[in-house]
């Protein structure tokens, strides 16, 4: 029988559901692992195992909710009223927001338990924080939402919330081997969030199983309960994907994902192989453009005050930023109109795009690894799924990413449970 | 001559870039105002004579900026590190941000002074806050961007920060015989404001003339300071429009329409009528669900946790939003982008479509009127201007709202200045 801190989203709030189990007892399970791993993985930026368990205590006393007892670790970009949220800068060391961030508000009234803040890059863009990969301390767990990635991967808690603008769901969620589930952008509420790139910026979900996000990501939404539950009706019809800047992608990504598409094509998929898209790889350009204009206005305060306590990478994507004319980023803009016009047309036999997750395995050191392989998607605004496909040379994993039509999240949520089973 | 507190924004930003008069002098000159008038409209939710005065004089030391010396009032759904931000609610009452809002801090940057903060309906939503209409004090200014707009009219300070979900910017503006300007959505950053509806919410600006809002606006977006400077080279193509719910607009407002037509006619303007067209009102039912629904998780804290300090118009308005399906959202979200792309095609022929800005003069007593002339707009993303267009019976202005193409906001200012000066 498998441990509590091992248990799945759905069994967790099916066993709270029916009295069999506790929130008090999910948290405390969690809360064992974290302090068994905690020195080697530093997944979380802060963790009050008291408070968490005060915090159960009350979801076990509180009415019924939809993912009552399910503990769920927070991205610290998201504000919490009664913890610290430090967006992984100094600048904001022991700040206490006055509020709960839109998404960890409605995750408290549908009876999840706030277990703690897992470390983000700094401001969500490049510059890590102390996490490390739970399968190899040398490597990186990716990023920007490192601790997220890696808690869940090493089964401190079965499900965390994420954010993306250049890759920052997909590729850690990757690199540790777990499920990661970028929404289409819109469809959860960014209240309380600290922004990059109003634009692209999208709340996610990382998992061990598909089974984890769905039922968080229903309720984050506001759908009914089990929006995200449905089944595929038929094998479906793939196009595979490999495009702009695919001479970064290391061998063993491209045979893994070779040899994803062979068994999901075994299992009755069709999968045809989709070539060069010229405004594809326009899209993949105007990305940065849009990313630096838009993150060197959202961080104007902390450029104006507190200069010299921003890294030197942000600083050089700030001054990017503001080194980039209105006249570029308007035209980047178009860009993406059309390239999103265009992608959503391009569903019209196919149930989804497949392509890697990540150029390869997660790299040594402290680099958090390159979104190369996301950067195009997170600006398409169209749903994606990374799932766990093989390992790589070293023994670390590999992932492959599904990419579905713009707010048809269901279908590619349906997609990912069918391909999840056969890889 | 003119008092120094009725100077318009390009005359103060050039009298101190040459020297001739200070940040300072500006300041005290709309502190002046301030103290003779503001028990009687009462438009700041915060202001400290002596900070304003301070924060003045750091900006006559500091290098040259595009608005040294503007002051400039910002709506108190802005989050400011310096001041209170109360968002128009008690649950928020002393509440001190730990940061500048993006915008805050970009006019900040340029050298313009922070005032102080603005009166705002409560989280810029229905319920009014303690503003009265600086000519009549027993009319609302119209909301909720209501300090915002009866300070600059009333000549307290030459500009002033709104924003617009409903009607937030347009609507007061008008009212008060102001000018404002909504730019298309996603040009000015809004990290740091009080998320309403995010997928509409959008930063706009009131002032006394297009002069005071153009430069403001450049340096907001991050354009070149002139970007707004431009002229129309040829009369204008207008298409008058009376929308869905028309009946819901007075013979006073009507009229200011038709004459307001009239005059751009005899000034070289083509003016010609567009019909009834169905999918813009379903636009306008689609609106509301969009607002409801987004509101509702937007203000997800506040609801759970200090639900007994929010109005009741409010609480009602939450939960509709609540009670609306994700289904019905999204089927709504469809609509709007219908919607857009064929309001994106409509202007092959035409400048700008031309309609009134609310449906007659400011209302008695202390509801903020009805943003019926004004959510389809807002639902569209694209820029809007209201211009004065005379007075109604009862002697209170009248405007009218010149509708642009989504991203061409430079197009509609240079087009408004031309009507401007005609009407």
């Amino acid at each position: 029988m498998a441990k509590l801190n091992e248990l799945g989203a759905g069994e967790i709030i099916r066993r709270v559901a029916a009295g069999v189990s506790t929130a008090e007892a999910m948290t405390r399970a969690c809360l064992d692992r974290i302090a068994a791993r905690e020195t080697a993985v530093q997944a979380w930026a802060h963790l009050d195992p008291d408070a968490a368990i005060a915090r159960a205590k009350a979801c076990d006393r509180a009415a019924a909710g939809p993912l009552r007892g399910l503990p769920v670790g927070i991205k610290d970009v998201m504000d919490t009223a009664d913890m610290p949220t430090e967006y992984g800068s100094p600048i904001y060391a022991g700040h206490r927001p006055a509020a709960d961030a839109a998404c960890v508000a409605i995750l408290r009234a549908a009876g999840a338990v706030i277990l703690g803040k897992t470390v983000t890059t700094e401001f969500a863009t490049t510059f890590a924080g102390k996490t490390r990969h739970p399968l190899a301390p040398g490597r990186t767990p990716g990023g920007s939402s490192s601790g997220s990635a890696a808690a869940v991967a090493d089964g401190m808690v079965p499900v965390a919330l994420g954010t993306q603008t250049m890759g920052s769901v997909i590729r850690p969620a990757a690199y540790c081997g777990a499920v990661g589930f970028k929404p289409s952008f819109g469809l959860i509420n960014r209240a309380g969030i600290k922004a990059q790139a109003e634009s692209i910026d999208t709340i996610g979900l990382i998992g061990r199983t598909v089974e984890d996000v769905a039922p968080v990501a229903a309720v984050l939404m506001g759908a009914p309960p089990g929006a995200f539950d449905g089944e595929l009706l038929r094998p479906p019809r793939i196009l595979l994907y490999r495009g702009p800047d695919w001479s970064k992608v290391e061998a063993p990504a491209d045979a893994a994902l070779e040899s994803a598409a062979k068994r999901l094509v075994a299992a009755g998929a069709t999968v045809t192989e989709q070539g060069d898209v010229p405004l594809l790889k326009e899209a993949l350009d105007a990305h940065l453009s849009i990313v630096v204009f838009e993150l060197a206005r959202s961080l104007a305060y902390e450029w104006g005050a507190h200069r010299t306590r921003l890294s030197p990478v942000l600083a050089g994507l700030i001054r990017a930023g503001l080194n980039c004319s209105f006249e570029k980023y308007q035209a980047a803009q178009k860009i993406a109109d059309a390239a999103r016009a265009w992608f959503d047309a391009a569903f019209d036999d196919i149930d989804f795009w497949l392509s890697v997750s990540a150029p390869g395995e997660a790299p040594e050191g402290t680099s958090t690894g390159d979104p190369v392989m996301n950067r195009l998607w997170s600006l398409l605004h169209g749903p994606l799924v990374t799932l766990p496909a093989g390992q790589g040379p070293h023994g670390m994993p590999l992932g492959v990413q599904l990419i579905g039509r713009r707010n048809e999240d269901a279908a590619l949520i349906a997609a990912a449970r069918w391909a999840a089973a056969r890889l």
